[in-house]
């Protein structure tokens, strides 16, 4: 029997995500077409497309499982797919902008949106200022992205009493998403922040942003009370560490090939991670002193990631991040079969945080 | 007749105006205490609030002389003040996010965003590092403002209808401001563009985002024909053109402590204005060549002021210049005449046209 309504949710979800690829592919061949007089716009849309067709829709789908969390029963409705789709589209935008800060090369196995300025013959100048200009046109970009999310949330048909529960909901998970990409920079480099200190960035950036939010976005949606929307606090908020704390293992140890990104990003750009400050605090001072050395180094490349593995491995860092992964996914864990989610949620639930525990990308 | 009517515009306009300042200023400081977690966001509204005091508040007021326009009788409503002030919102992320893209020091009399935060003490890594998370953080604070631009929107009580006209008009509006920033980027330092090219994005990046939209906006809110919206544009674009020729004078020839700007911002940054490129087509070869000298110099300073305001001057492109935005205004004038718009708002159209003109901040 749970089985079976596993397979059916399973599926209904697999369509609705799909549902989501189209609405962005529509919405974005509608922008190609919908201003001839600025030549340079199809390009920005090809770019949006190609993006918003990778990565692995994690906040649509959470906004699928909290639509299902919060009493939704059936085939995804319409205007849930709409706004899972804006939800992608402005990821799209946090994305470009922060691989812009972070200097970032690769996303989603493709060269970042400044790469692909930069590798073009669009400007005029010397080639550190084309360098420049190419970073501001990916910061529009976004800008645009961010300003499309609107036009895609506005061409959900929601009710009156569906637009009042879910913006206020979207509206601090923007809020929350660009803090915490604050809380990021601001942190960097700060060797004084703790392994707590670091785990607030984490709360914002992630947990919430990537997570919580999505789920109380679609809970929203299905009309759900104030008892639902806690309880997916507390499942989402331990698993949305979970998540950064795995993401913080790939950028060092993940496959490029898998993750899509270049490895070391975040070593490269002194950011501070819990892996890094666990290996701070555990390492020996050599340990330390070998990897103040690295940290920070912008011409790190693909030659160094055996030998920053091999001084990450040493100090026993990964092993206590993942014991703090699998702590959290448990606690999520509990927190999911006590909560008593209707079956079908609690199914996706579940997949979800086993995905987020065991991923690879 | 004439001049009460005058005066009782006026003051209601002044009212209004007085009344989106306000409503910015309660959005922001409701934002301050609303997340008592986020320990740095009171520093962003902070800022924020700063920017919004300032500047001339045109879109604002367009936008009511659009509503005037297409029809509104009496004192401005409530929610044309506030879609009014959504307008300024949307700007404040336009102005932080260009003067990041244009290095800009100074703006409406203070520093701007990014240099706030280069000024503070806030990271933790080189100073040039530093410099560069300054940067982000604006971007930030810019994604802050674009995000809560929608929120204050969506707390304008607007009727189904007026939504409907109104949407897509801020849709187009904000796809063109971002174009018109992308075509000074992708024009920066291109001398093969001619004058006709270069009032291609001046018409974008001014006269469709400054002037036309924020009139169609209040047009659409009172429920205008089409005819009207043709008339507003008519009048606009013209107006546009000559606002923006007016900017592109001041930036050389205005005392930065009127317009709010440091002085040579646009020449520091190769930005293709159509008073250089003028310069370069009337200018003898040794003009030409002393111009080439100073165009992108990232040192120019104000010492310099005098000397590059005499090479310009002696080519005779401000007298051109001049001569442009003269013809524009009189084309706007003419149209202003022929539209019959109702005589409330052909007196705030009347006085912008004026202040367009002979403006000197």
């Amino acid at each position: 029997m749970v089985s079976e309504l596993h397979a059916e949710v399973g599926s209904r979800t697999e369509l609705a995500k799909e549902a989501v690829v189209d609405i962005l592919s529509r919405f974005l061949a509608d922008k190609r077409d919908a201003f001839p007089d600025m030549d340079g716009l199809p390009g920005f849309v090809d770019m949006l497309s190609d993006l918003v067709q990778g990565g692995k829709k994690m906040r649509p789908t959470l906004c699928i499982a909290g639509w299902y969390a919060g009493g939704g029963v059936g085939p995804v409705p319409q205007s849930v797919r709409v706004v899972a789709a804006s939800l992608e589209m402005f990821h799209a935008c946090a994305l470009i902008h922060d691989d812009v800060m972070d200097r970032s090369t690769t996303r989603r196995g493709r060269p970042t949106i400044h790469t692909q300025f930069a590798d073009s013959d669009r400007f005029w100048l010397e080639p550190e200022e084309n360098i420049w200009l190419s970073n501001c046109a990916a910061i529009l970009v976004g800008d645009l992205a961010l300003s499309w999310t609107f036009e895609l949330l506005h061409s959900a048909e929601l009710t009156p009493r569906q637009r009042s529960h879910l913006f206020p909901v979207l509206d601090t998970m923007r809020t929350e998403a660009i803090y915490g990409q604050y809380l990021d920079l601001a942190g960097a480099g700060n060797l004084n922040l703790g392994v707590e200190d670091l785990l607030v960035a984490v709360r914002y950036k992630t947990a919430k942003y990537t997570l919580e939010r999505p789920l109380h976005a679609g809970a929203a949606l299905a009309g759900a009370d104030a008892a639902k929307f806690e309880a997916l606090s507390d499942f989402a908020l331990p698993l949305g560490e979970a998540f950064q704390l795995r993401d913080d293992l790939l950028d060092v140890f993940g496959d490029p090939a898998v993750t899509g990104k270049r490895a070391l990003d975040d070593i490269r750009e002194c950011r501070n991670t819990v892996l890094v400050k666990v290996a701070t605090t555990h390492g020996s001072s050599a340990h330390v002193r070998e990897l103040m050395a690295v940290f920070g180094k912008k011409d790190l490349g693909d030659g160094d990631l055996d030998s920053v593995r091999a001084l990450l491995s040493d100090t026993g860092a990964p092993e206590v991040v993942e014991k703090m992964i699998l702590e959290r996914y448990n606690t999520a864990m509990e927190v999911l079969e006590s909560a008593k989610f209707p079956p079908g949620a609690a199914i996706i639930l579940e997949d979800l945080a086993r995905a987020a525990l065991w991923r690879h990308a």
